[in-house]
């Protein structure tokens, strides 16, 4: 396979660079001084038969956070984070996320329970695991990076090679060849990204075999972490010996399944490995990384770039590793992994000279200086181990005391981060609250979503085969499109509530001043307010709270009105309170009191940053039942689903009254900021996201 | 009842003026030669139980069109022309309106057919009229005149006067004094606005009482029109007398029924006369008015604005008629209407007397010089009664030969007026296109219209207790407020379709010029479109039909489509031929080829104005089937009812195949232009307003 000369001659560079991205995390719930809990997976979280972001691995316990594929890299942390600070917030207030990917205050092995899901067989493998394993070697967490190639750039250099002649032997061929290039070189990234070089004595039930105080580079990647008997023996020649010789295995007993085979790369593409034969291979779940538990989220945007380059190089060595380079490349794996990660490398010749070629790869493909760097950054750590992640980690726990302590005290300080925008979903800041609230629960929930056009606020939602759309957090297909039309025309409001029967206050329009001035008499001692007929913004409104006392200021409010727009609406004054409601389908959800905006910024809490440019305060439990019922008739006067509502009421504590003046409607409005209720400035929290969902997808229940 | 002094004193000289108007206007469907035709009335124009703008009169062939209430009487004047429109396009070819009150061109009394409603109470009455009157009287035609006064006129001025202590009771007395006064004084507006001077002597019977060559000035209103037998006395003292002596008519068998009383003035408030009593007068009708021929539609609005200050002042006059007065004025009408139309009238002085108050009110009321204009022409009308509507009808059946051979000539004229501009309803010109043939639609059909705002094509239609509201003519509660969200984005509508399994242009975004061009390599050597990510308007878009075969005019391309939006895309561009579907709900209607514009506007017809910026020929039976559903299938998609789509199709004859370059979606239009599928340039006209209203009102039927 001359994947170099294709790629050089036919200007794909940029192509082979492309791909997508998928992250996968496990890791422990613990309490705050690192020990893992045995409580429940939180029920907060939904069912974990369909979750697709929040599940458990082995144990109950043990949480596997999962990022949709992603076309960048960046996108897949974006996620990473997301779903970080959706389970964050939502865990027990005396639970955190262990950043380690050796477990640490392992409870009695009888208090580990695996994990509980629906399905009995997925509660039976894992029992069967921990009986051949031993449930505490179950318990050791990691990161699987899943790399898929652009299918674009495989089909143009399958219609441009001469070797295979059907795509699908051509697309099995390259991912062979990453995979055991990768088995062959992985000792490379191991040696650079490990990140558990000890371990509690507890974790091996007797007597540790490690020596005191011996390090090594990774207990997680060598024969103490969960690997397979030597007697399982999988070919890597062909993809055909390899789904063979794995099939064989689990004929003959050696493993229960395909699953329980541990290799550091899995193809993927079907449940069962056969299937990769027929349908081909789709992507490569690469096993290897230990947590980092200097990064939030496990892993740093930059290493995995580096994997990302250091995958794309073991396609473009000229050499392609069979089974028996797989087995070097195990053998040297096992060696560096119980190396003293204080010492340089057995093998660093051959490191430096696998990344020198991924500079001169990356120099070829003009990935960019970036690249380069980080490449160049990892090099110099073969010449300077204490530069590895193992590295700086054993420095860390030398300072803190012990690997337990550490990992304890960054998860209570990760959880504390997750706090501080509490408001928003972080990752997605440059999107709505509202629609930054909403996302929030949809991850919570498991419902799979996906970002259509981010300034857009244009969110696609999906729960088994059942799609909704949504836009701005509560635009959705159970309004009717003539809704909100009706909403943005003032007049036609008015007309279209009139008609159903409801307060509004009287108008008279008018299309030129001088027909305006000679309707005064109409006026004349009234309270008015004098408005552009569209205008949203206050601007050219003039309130004659008391009455309008003479022709001249009625003219002057008039001509200003006039100046915003070619028709104006002189309005009947309606005295009272003004109380946003917002209703979804038959019920008021949420009551709020805006006290106007004062000019400036407020501070909503401390530390937020939201404003409203006015005071909120949530008055949903004190308002007359009345006054909720009414709000709903409007809405559905004008066949809407999700509504803001605007009434002035005399008295929210009294029923309303059918008389004209002691009530009325002021305006409905289509995009009512949901922020608002569910982080009032003052008074109980309405999380109307919630209900936005269950409206969508009523088949989910609560 | 001070009334003058009232509105004086307390500055309600404004509200005093308004009201609603409505107007009803009868007449006869003839043939070109002005002879009336014994067809039934127009299966088109849906079912009299409840049409609200087109019924029957007395006879099959006697139109009676109505206009619902208007506060300003220029838009019953536009009501009335929409109607007159809708009646003329949709009568048979060789049908057309009579536009005099005497009926022409008889035919024997046995071929006229009685009005045939659903409901047999409703044919029995016109049956017994038959017998009573003979069927010749009951084809005479007229206008008659709903006037309103203002409610909130109504109630100021009940609240400033001390004689009545309750509304009903004070509005009771307005209408009354206005009633009388205008029996008192009609005979005025008979001189002056009559025109129904002569008519065939066939309509006699036997011998017409005329002497050969007598005119006079109004044959309808006089007792030879249809009159109530002279035992028939209804006392006009009070509204208790009126009712009492109403019913006792009925009772003893001089009417059949309260609606057989023909008096010029009826009450309005309820289906029986004692209703009035309970829920007071609503409103009056004034049924003195002949058919103005001059109009197209039976009445002037000058005319209509003169008997509505004729109203006013009836009402301004410091005295109120009682039964003597309304005795009086009932002899010198028919005085009045046997005069000879050419000569002075006996009641001159008291004419110009009242019509001088009419004046000095007006001054009074601050009402404009219009209106005193208006008045003052016809107060000359007194000294030269060549100047009434008599004295121009006189010389014009003098011209033509015969008032039959006028009437038939004027009929020709406006049915071909109405057929000028055949693809609008005129009176709503400001309105869309598509908006005006809905509108035309509705009024046929019988479904209310009410128009919500007219700037923003925003209508109210309503059927029975069903109601509707309708934007664009097209937007409307059928669709989902997500499909136009969707569509109005690019990007999203892509998504979305690819999603869904559609053929849709691949594209690659990029939000800037460098981040694109380095991607350059992406696209060499492919044909494709760079366009700003949402503009409409084609601006900023460059087509490589070809292929891009060079960088540097990728990157001038990118460069000015950056200027139109801080995103653009590059997207694959599709060979094949344009087509624009209709799709509503699961059928698509129509498809139309357009030819690009051509810089300047196509004329559509010969007599048409309409243009759409390029030819467009209708395609819809041409198009392969497949291509048919595809497209319904893409408003499935979105979950849109009412779609535009916009195929790239190789072969509109063959099938569509499923791989991708062979055909493609560009757009999805969420308000696609119905008129260019009503009014094509070339091939069948598809009237698709009356698939909306069909999807609308299912319940209508076909």
């Amino acid at each position: 396979m001359k994947l170099q000369k294709l790629i050089r001659e036919n200007h794909l560079a940029l192509l082979f660079q492309q791909g997508n991205f998928g992250l996968e995390k496990e890791s422990q719930r613990v309490d705050r001084n690192g020990n893992i809990v045995t409580t429940p997976h939180p029920a907060v979280f939904g069912n974990r038969s369909y979750h697709p972001y929040i599940q458990t691995d082995f144990a109950e316990s043990q949480l596997e956070l999962i990022t949709p594929p992603n076309a960048k890299l960046e996108d897949s942390f974006r996620w990473l984070s997301a779903i970080h600070e959706v389970v964050l917030r939502s865990l027990p207030e005396e639970e955190y996320i262990f950043p380690l990917s050796m477990p640490a205050g392992l409870p009695p092995e009888e208090q580990i329970q695996e994990a509980q899901f629906d399905n009995p067989e997925d509660v039976q493998y894992r029992q069967h695991l921990s009986k051949n394993y031993g449930k505490y070697k179950q318990m050791v967490s990691g990161v699987h990076y899943n790399f898929q190639l652009s299918t674009e750039f495989v089909e143009k250099a399958f219609a441009l090679q001469t070797e295979y002649s059907e795509l699908k032997a051509f697309q099995n061929a390259l991912y062979m060849k990453l995979a055991n290039n990768f088995l062959r070189y992985q000792w490379i990234l191991l040696y650079l990204l490990a990140a558990t070089p000890t371990v509690e004595s507890q974790y091996f039930y007797e007597k540790s075999p490690l020596a005191r105080g011996q390090l090594v580079r990774s207990l997680r990647s060598s024969p103490y972490g969960y690997v397979n008997s030597e007697k399982v023996v999988v070919n890597h020649d062909s993809l055909e010996s390899y789904v063979e010789s794995l099939e064989a295995n689990v004929a003959n007993g050696l493993l229960i399944a395909e699953k329980e085979f541990y290799s550091n790369v899995r193809l993927r593409g079907g449940k069962k490995a056969r299937e990769l034969l027929e349908n081909g291979v789709k992507y490569a779940e690469f096993r290897l990384f230990d947590l980092n538990p200097f990064a939030p989220y496990g892993i740093e945007l930059n290493d995995a770039k580096f994997i990302h380059y250091f995958l794309l190089g073991m396609l473009w060595l000229e050499e392609t590793s069979g089974q028996k380079e797989v087995e070097i490349g195990k053998r040297k794996l096992y060696q560096v992994a119980l190396e003293d990660p204080r010492t340089e490398t057995a093998f660093r010749a051959e490191g430096e000279a696998i990344l020198n070629q991924l500079l001169a790869m990356l120099e070829e493909l003009s990935a960019g200086q970036e690249s380069l760097d980080l490449v160049r950054e990892k090099l110099a750590q073969f010449a300077d181990p204490s530069k590895t992640l193992n590295g700086r980690l054993i420095a860390a726990i030398e300072e803190v005391g012990s690997y337990k302590a550490l990992g304890a005290k960054l998860a209570q300080t990760y959880k504390a981060q997750a706090f501080e925008r509490f408001y928003a979903l972080s990752a997605f800041d440059n999107m709505e609250l509202s629609t930054q609230a909403l996302f929030f629960d949809l991850i919570q929930q498991g419902i799979e979503v996906e970002v259509l056009d981010e300034n857009d606020q244009f969110l696609a939602l999906k729960f088994g085969d059942h799609l909704e759309y949504v836009k701005n957090g509560n635009m959705t297909s159970r309004d009717q499109y003539i809704s909100p039309l009706i909403m943005e025309n003032k007049v036609v409001t008015k007309k279209v509530l009139a008609k159903a029967g409801f307060n509004v206050p009287k108008s008279v329009e008018f299309t030129n001043l001088e027909q305006a001035v000679a309707h005064y008499p109409l006026f004349e001692g009234k309270a008015v307010v004098i408005k552009p007929k569209s205008t949203n913004y206050g601007l050219g409104i003039t309130i004659f709270q008391q009455a309008v006392k003479n022709r001249e200021d009625f003219a002057k409010a008039v001509e200003i009105a006039f100046r915003e727009d070619k028709e104006v609406m002189v309005e009947d004054y309606l005295v009272g309170t003004e109380y946003r409601f917002f209703v979804l389908g038959d019920e008021t959800l949420a009551v709020l009191l805006r006290v106007p905006a004062k000019g400036q910024t407020v501070q909503l809490r401390a530390n937020s940053n939201i404003s409203t440019g006015g005071d909120s305060i949530d008055m949903t439990d004190q308002m007359h039942e009345s006054y909720r019922q009414i709000a709903v008739g409007i809405a559905q006067a004008m066949g809407a689903k999700v509504c803001g509502v605007d009434l002035i009421i005399p008295d929210l504590t009294k029923p309303a009254e059918p008389n004209l003046s002691s009530w009325g409607v002021i305006e409905a409005n289509f995009n009512p900021m949901m922020m608002m209720h569910i982080f009032p400035y003052q008074g109980k929290s309405r999380r109307l996201t919630k209900a936005v969902i269950k409206m969508l997808f009523p088949e989910i229940g609560n």
